[in-house]
């Protein structure tokens, strides 16, 4: 059994891990932080886990940490994953951060969108960017995963297959990408008050969403020219799942049913990709609870531009669910393992 | 493996059936029949199982049913179990009924509130009522069980314990229920249109509905004497969950703490039941997606009444969760097999 | 033209009673005060607001409140609004109060239920209870008006009319209300975050809201006899709205047409009054941004008992709405003046 | 007073305009007609209007609706409103209609995209395409008057002052639309469903919207050159309200203020037009009820694009108030009669 570490058990990301782990065959519990509910049961922050598991929130200690897991997911503010892992790495033990930490190959990037000062730019550089359907080997042998965010999941599955197959101008993609509030986390603000939330769409962060450049990083590394990209994250009533909608003009006439064939291609063996059938579009709810992307493309003649369009439930394929993907590859496990459950609808 | 057929998959406890099937480790999916979309891939109806299943849906043919089946679930309205039942159960295979149609053990009741006449009262009596938490050693034994309806599954486990414990007074029990739309089904009707229903609490089948008696039935089976309740359904601007508020006068002052006692002593060893601690109240949200139960209660010295709360999934304990838990024990199965899933939340 | 204060118009009552008195014809916003947002626009504090009003958020100063208003409501969480009144009354201005410092006729309940100490019982005597469809004479000649809370406003409108016309058993009243999240105000709390609260009905406060004692005042006055009540909210995932479901033995065979005659007569000329004819329920959306209420009966002759159904928006007449029709009494003028507009649907 | 007819009363356009009208101080109802509900009350049919009409809806004839009316508003299903039109209009009344029948001055357009022949392209070339804010002085000596579709409102108010000031690049324009659920009106559908909407989001006729042939219609105009766009709807879970997301490449470099300072001087005067100040983002809420549109913009200079966004009431601005405003116009109103209410928030 792989013994388990997570710290920021507290939050959404958190608690979908603990959701997810709770069943996987492989792998057990066996140390979970926070800083705000330490010394309670998980069970009195998450009603829904009660007689699930009566684990006690404890308060994070790295040598302890580390002595008592295999591989150990952060889930943290941007900027605290550091020191964890500095931690646990040393120690021999792999480490899965769900946020922002690692994931940027240059730290300059890092510094200049997030405002504060990368203190390992040794460790993001070694991290793997934790996206399997596009960097599987590496993640293998890795010590250190950057868990992508939730919009680059989305966003990147749709745009890469078309990019690599050259298909579509790489200086012409716009990203409109359509939130539920669980990506914002459990913490009070009023942008998260539900009267305040509830029958309202709104943009936020336009041209300036963190997630840009992680997006970026990995289009320029598809496209092998740089790559930047308009990309506005809005918030829409509901509480999990994102929907990106993609514009790019096409580099040639294609149609539809090409442009699905492109992405058919590319996933021609992926376990959790759906690649519709042409006149069916994704949805969000279609993919509520589970790790499965479903991806969608027209061809537009009268514009010349495709628009491609992906949804994942961002606490599942856009976080937790990724990561323990990835811990399943980490581990040499079928990638499937603990993760093969469907999806909740209605 | 045990075979599996369903009659009427297209709906949404059909669908939530086979979430639910494609997972469990006995059984397999044998047979799916539709009436309104034979002939379709279910993926094709239900694009949230598109690459999890690719049954396609059968037109129901009883003989061939039976045949590839060892036990059949109906999904169907009411009036319309009786001929697949009658054709199951001579071939000697199961057969558990989400619907109406075998719950009451006098057909009379059946057939004053469901206006139709009954076309098998024999089966009807014959018929176990498939609370496991109330019937589990009859369900083992049976070869027709009738699935409790959604209303009452929530009604009765939170309000038998205290009548059997002669806590409170039969004639004084009234239940009001919330209920999100999942409950009405998939069919079209302008009480379920988006528009209408969002933003919008009511009541509806004020004194009429046709759960009334069930719960009675149950009531007064656990009285010991006759029953009546006062029953109102809610509808409330969400998907799933039920959640019960059963007001009852106490015989005499008991603390909530004695409450929730006699509820802890009552489910002792049931899988699927919480009793939340003292202060902590149901709330839908926290049994979405799992066939958990969360009960809590309240004394009130004020009034001398106790409230009584009762919180489930309708699609799961409330409809299609409990049916495989009573395909469970009809095939000597332990009860949580495939059933052990952990709710979504948020 | 009266010209009108507001304290405390940074809330969401605040809010709506700015929306109101913008298009009252005899109404002008004279000086809004707030404490978080001294110094800014209303506008910047409400987007929905701009170009509709270029008022500044003031600090509260007593003396010249009352210097530049005829009349100043307080929307102030409870304990605050004694100096306000005091400050007001003595210069001779009407104050209506929508928080509950003085609901109660008898102080120490107030202390009881609000384990605070009153500072002004001879204020909370002399005050009116501001529900004109039963205290419209008194209202007009007030200088003090408590303006009744969102619950007991919809409880008292469905339940008065029966006790008074003694066809209901005081010793057996049963309220069950659902209600929308903004009645729980704009302040950040864990329990108004979209994502806990969105697919989510659950009740609070079971046994111990302090809208209980503020009903039985009311109800005990329409008995004649002392009335407890088991009052138990809900909150249900919308906005605005409260239905309350009111059960209630009866004390001689009625039927539901009957019921909804006594309403009729009861409510004969009142201009908010809607008594639905027999067979149409109340629902929250219909009265949605509206000073009107629903109001729905059926008479239960399996059980003996009445089930009274009440709609209200718990912003307008639950709140803002009911305080203006509040101050048109005072002012001499045509209740529904600034009032009359038609609820939002859907 | 002037005396209004409404053909098509029962749907939500239709209600919606009663509503409005109701308490327009210079119009009355004349004449109400619905196919679906003739001989019934409008009130039976929308509950909120109880009490507040007590207009019987009739089967619609021709004669008897221009001799009783000075204007009619068809809200009708496309292809529908031209013998309305011309009964009307022969008869020396005025017609604003709300659906498609009128907006395109090439009736050939209108039968590329509507699939149908056009009755009367005569009539298409003398509509005036009802937007004020582009076309008051057309509107004012009208007949007939083409009032937009939802989508163009919203987009056009947004692009147009930017196309005209020659800012963007017109081969460049993606717009990317939000719209609640009433838009697609109160029919039953799947995609209606309380059940399949909630907690989803989707686009749907990507590449092929009805609406995209009116919004390049307008924007060819404005820029005086031939302009196509991408135009892709979705629909998010909540009852009204668009949000539009236009992205257009700049001409020449350009700050946020700069765009806004465009925005601001098209619109100086406009009474229902709101620049919000820089940093402050339209979000759906802000508009509900109002027939106030909220625009914002700003300019990415990472890419050289700008972001434009448009907040209207779908039902109000995007049909029934901006048909009322152009009613006020043909009448020599102010703009704003009975159209000055405030939205309602949260």
């Amino acid at each position: 059994m792989i013994r388990v570490g997570i710290v920021g058990a507290s939050g959404y990301t958190g608690a979908e891990l603990v959701r997810i782990l709770l069943r996987h065959p492989e792998a057990e519990l066996a140390v979970l932080t926070s800083r705000s509910y330490a010394g309670q049961q998980l069970s009195a922050v998450f009603p829904h886990l009660s007689g699930c598991t009566d684990r006690v929130l404890e308060v994070f200690d790295a040598a302890k940490m580390a002595a008592a897991c295999d591989v150990v997911f952060t889930a943290l503010p941007h900027g605290h994953a550091v020191p964890v892992a500095r931690a646990v790495l040393e120690r021999g033990k792999k480490l899965i951060d769900l946020g922002a930490d690692f994931r940027f190959r240059d730290a300059a990037v890092y510094e200049a969108w997030y405002k504060v000062k990368h203190e390992a730019p040794e460790l993001a550089r070694e991290a793997v960017y934790g996206l399997p359907e596009l960097y599987r080997d590496r993640v293998r042998g890795a010590a250190l995963v950057a868990n992508p965010g939730c919009y680059p999941t989305a966003s990147l599955l749709a745009t890469v297959p078309l990019l690599k197959a050259g298909v579509i101008d790489p200086a012409t993609i716009i990203i409109d990408a359509k939130s539920g509030l669980s990506g914002a986390g459990r913490k009070l603000d009023l942008r998260s008050h539900y009267a305040e939330v509830n029958e309202n769409v709104t943009a936020y962060n336009v041209g300036i969403h963190r997630h840009t450049p992680e997006i970026e990083q990995e289009l320029t590394a598809a496209a092998g020219t740089e790559v930047r990209v308009s990309f506005t994250p809005h918030l829409v009533p509901q509480t999990r799942g994102i929907l990106t909608t993609v514009y790019a003009t096409l580099r040639k006439e294609l149609t539809t049913g090409a442009l699905l064939d492109i992405y058919r291609e590319f996933y021609r063996d992926e376990p959790f990709i759906r690649v519709l059938p042409e006149g069916v579009l994704p949805r969000t709810k279609s993919v509520t609870g589970s790790n499965i992307v479903h991806l969608g493309a027209v061809a537009d003649p009268r514009t010349g531009r495709a628009v491609l369009l992906a949804a994942i439930d961002n606490l599942v394929k856009g976080a937790s669910g990724q990561a323990v993907q990835n811990m399943n590859l980490l581990f040499g496990l079928p990638e499937t393992t603990g993760l093969d459950f469907v999806g909740l609808y209605p």
